[in-house]
């Protein structure tokens, strides 16, 4: 009993709390943060082993808040337990880590950022994967928000945490019926949320969510189910105050001090009591490694970039075992595939669930591992707020997109990623690559398992002949001058496929007997700008830049930028894929899209 | 009986077509052609009534390929029904409309494009809600794969699909048991897809995909039903073909002309039956169409451009029934439920679904009306896929994006749209609108709503002045000229907030005796370039970009590029966003991130 009217109590205490940080920071969703209050009491205060010092302990059970709005109840809790000493009070501030949402970069505890509704229970699966590999003991707990579960990406998790068979990851859902602009889909409909949940197989278990028994009841039967959890509970926005109480008016809404005073009045007035947070039992667990082999190839042989990149990919995996491929169901065509046939522990299939992909390596990057994710490069549109938030999120992860461009040929459109680029690029912290050949491919594949960030690499589905001995080096932000002389005219630039056209041009113009350069940007982002503006200075202060990519964020737009920048007069010519391709032979639409080797020695010839 | 032969042998011919198509295209997907050839014959040749003539009589039946990589059959059942005469042999062909996968802007029977997976059931809600909404009797019959069926969207499509009642909407799920890569998250366990599907409160119907008279009775009960229905049909891949069926290996396989042979052999030689097609009866609809009247504001009035949007779009929506509002649950913060008040019956709500509410919206666009979708700029890119789709589908649709970038404020990284204009420039026919005030605004709304294309209007979270009459025109592809001056040393360029933003910067520099001009970049995409490099060219040859968006794609790089392509050299100095932005108040954010009017009078007085 005394336990009870502890939780209750702090419960008490987190409502208010969450009050006044709202109304102090005149913004924010106080009422979100009422109808958690006791789920919240009971997770924190009794149902998680968590070294309250040690956020990256990792032995911790995790708790994602996915309903990130209602952070200040999760900063609360936080703090009463001793894990923060942020002032509460600063919520909001400029100069606080007490962000609106929960974000990576300012508090340890998320490890994941929310505030894009519906990605926590995916992020979860990544946490729950982990401790099944490394054999941990810690449960994963992801707070839901019922009107988040409209998102499909939930019914994405749904799918797979029952297929991993994820007794390990328990989705609470506080359903408090209201929407940001009215009542949810299924309103207060508890048993219509059961439907769903269990159709995926998931065990499921109503409660009332401010019933304290109940919750602690069901977070215990959760830990020990053999199945992913749904606790459904019902519970009341603005829980605890009169006026507020299932309120349609007061989502995101603030109360004024007056306001503030008379609910604050209506909840009772708790001291803290004194509770002892359990400490998790730690696993002995170390990933192993051994020597690396990369793949080696010969100059001249024609082979995809793709499987360059699954084979390399495979040897990684084989040498360190926290390298992960992880794939949307294409690994045949992306060739992560070459993972699951060598090591096939360290592969994980996402069946056609982008959003997902990206998500679940999200998750996985926040417990030590490295994560390659795998899809067409034009579905990983379908995970672009995924990405987003991973970035968000500060994560260390590598994506790879494969099937770029128009050199995507016969399937056409729908299936050419020719905006990746853009996307990636605007990424904060973001590294983009895009090899040429099979060589340069290995290499940027072990370059990316060691750099930190959003690395991209982008790959591609015809043959290409290698173009690099098997030594030549690969380092972050440079590039690789193919040919030049002393009397350039122009300095030909091509990434990817456009790296061999540009090849093809220069030769056609030595017929012609005019001299060019020819360089392959393979690193995209970061670049190292300064080298290669010089290097046009001196080669005909001219450029032609051809990609398979649309014009904006791509790299014209970004050399024009950084040459606009420059003092002395550069001229540009920049070639790229522009209107919805069409269906054909890939060599026929670099050729109708103006980004072949004719197109490129025409830029040079023409003014 | 005479009716089950004739639609088997029409599956006979599909199949024959189907395989010989791929064999001559040395490309494409056969064996997911062959799982669904009684399904096809029995939709085209008994079930549907469509006037093979038009194909955009408002009446007929329609019929959505999601699996869009099954496009031969499709284009064989076509050609032999009278509706297409194009060379089956040319599928895939850069000169042939027949693509890999169908597109609208080839194909007039493909209203909307498909081949990213899992948006047909989507886009076929849009044209259900559209016969609701006309009173017309035309059913909606959408064929989707069994492994598309793991995508996100398709579960966001369930729950509206059942939410909106929409009894004239069936899925027919090819349940062939085999990905691209082996076998389906559920291979063949029928239950279980029954299980998911009806929990959703959908109708469904278990059935054997090549028996033509389960097939009949299922179409029958579906067109009947009071509930949207699903058959789960059991199907084999390769079906017909003993060394194709039920082949792992033979995803995205053709076959070569030996196997094609052998394949041919198999299947018996059918002559095609002469059927007769039903034309569906034409009902009487006309949309009702009124005078309208703008809103109108007073200068300096200080108000949101997104209320100035609801406002608008309710005046429009008066105005013309075929104007719809569709939101994905923040109506009170895009401010579209002004639509919801006044004319509820042309407002949808989608909860938190982006991706529906953008594959809603492009089925809607097909059917007459004209949708303006609404989202947290931010969350579009949760549907970046299905902005792209709708982009490949040649749409007439207009989005907006509302709490564009870091003026959002307290709610912090993930609410902020920053790199929503990247997203949107890279559409092919995307026009680009940021209105600065609320004037502005309406006067882009009206635009928007006569613009073909995808048209995308940025709007913003704070209140910012009235600075227009409300007599302004606003064309496409032009700019304002807000200050100028005969010794102007610099242009100021900004777009929404950063308008008010460089009318700051200009007023501060004037104190200190520099004069600059300031524009206001209203229409991002297209843009009179010239016009505005001649008008740089007379004002200080500078010009200084401010934007609230990230770098890549940006208005700072567009700019760049264009300034690139003159011959005379033009100092450009950009300001944008970078990093992940921290909360809080959003003036505080533009000073932060330097994108406010000292920064933009510092990057005016420096070199």
């Amino acid at each position: 009993m005394g336990l009870i009217k502890d939780l209750q109590d702090i419960a008490n205490i987190l409502r208010c709390d969450s009050l006044t940080m709202t109304t102090k920071a005149k913004s924010g969703h106080p009422t979100s943060c009422l109808s958690a209050a006791e789920i919240i009491s009971c997770l924190f205060f009794e149902t998680m082993s968590y070294d309250t010092k040690n956020p990256d302990n990792p032995d911790n059970d995790e708790f994602i808040l996915s309903k990130g709005h209602a952070s200040p109840i999760l900063y609360s809790a936080l703090y009463h337990a001793g894990a923060i000493k942020h002032n509460l009070l600063k919520l909001r501030q400029i100069s606080s880590p007490l962000e609106g949402h929960p974000i990576s970069r300012s508090l340890k505890w998320a490890k994941v950022s929310t505030g894009s509704l519906g990605q926590g229970l995916s992020n979860g699966i990544g946490f729950a994967l982990a401790a099944k590999m490394q054999k941990r003991k810690f449960h994963t707990f992801v707070l839901l928000g019922d009107s988040e579960t409209a998102e499909g990406s939930i019914f994405e998790a749904l799918q797979l945490a029952s297929y991993y068979k994820l007794n390990n990851l328990t989705a609470i859902i506080d359903v408090n019926r209201l929407g940001e602009r009215g009542e949810t889909i299924y309103g207060h409909d508890l048993k219509q949320y059961k439907k769903i949940f269990s159709s995926f197989n998931w065990k499921t278990i109503l409660i009332n969510g401010h019933n304290i028994k109940q919750i602690l009841k069901a977070l215990k039967k959760a830990r020990y189910s053999n199945k992913p959890t749904a606790i459904i509970a019902k519970t009341f926005k603005g829980k605890g105050v009169s006026f507020l109480e299932d309120n349609e008016k007061y989502h995101g809404e603030v109360l004024n001090e007056q306001q503030l005073k008379k609910a604050l009045n209506e909840i009772p007035n708790s001291k803290m009591p004194k509770i002892k947070i359990e400490k998790p039992k730690s696993v002995r667990f170390k990933f192993k490694k051994t020597s690396l082999k990369l793949p080696k190839y010969n100059l001249s042989e024609h082979i995809t970039t793709r499987l360059a990149y699954g084979q390399t990919l495979a040897s990684l995996a084989k040498s360190d075992s926290s390298i992960l491929a992880i794939d949307a169901e294409v690994s045949d065509s992306s060739h992560s595939d070459e993972v699951k046939k060598t090591s096939p522990k360290q592969f994980i299939e996402t069946f056609i669930a982008e959003q997902d992909l990206i998500s679940i390596a999200l998750g996985l990057s926040k417990k030590s591992y490295k994560p390659f994710a795998s899809a067409f490069s034009s579905f990983l549109t379908r995970a672009h707020d995924q990405i987003r938030m991973a970035s968000i999120s500060s994560a260390n992860l590598t994506i790879n997109g494969c099937h770029a461009g128009v050199s995507t040929g016969e399937d056409g459109a729908p299936q050419m990623g020719l905006e990746d680029i853009a996307m990636f690029r605007d990424l904060p912290n973001s590294n983009i690559f895009q090899p040429c050949d099979a060589v340069s491919t290995a290499k940027i594949v072990l370059l990316a398992s060691k750099t930190k960030g959003v690395n991209y690499i982008r790959t591609l589905r015809p043959k290409t002949p290698v173009i690099y001995k098997n030594s030549e080096p690969f380092p972050i932000s440079q590039f690789k001058i193919l040919r030049q002389s002393k009397k350039d005219s122009a300095v030909l630039i091509g990434s990817g496929i456009t790296v061999h056209e540009a090849i093809k041009a220069h030769e056609l113009l030595k017929l012609k007997n005019i001299s060019t350069a020819v360089i392959d940007l393979y690193c995209i982002k970061p670049l190292n700008s300064k080298k290669l503006i010089n290097f046009i200075k001196s080669h005909g202060k001219k450029i032609v830049i051809s990609e398979d990519h649309f014009k904006a964020g791509g790299i014209g737009e970004m050399l024009s930028e950084i040459i606009s920048e420059t003092k002395e007069k550069i001229q540009i010519k920049h070639l790229y894929v522009s209107g919805i391709p069409h269906s054909g032979p890939w060599y026929k639409l670099l050729e109708k899209y103006k980004i072949n080797y004719s197109s490129i020695a025409n830029a040079v010839m023409t003014k």
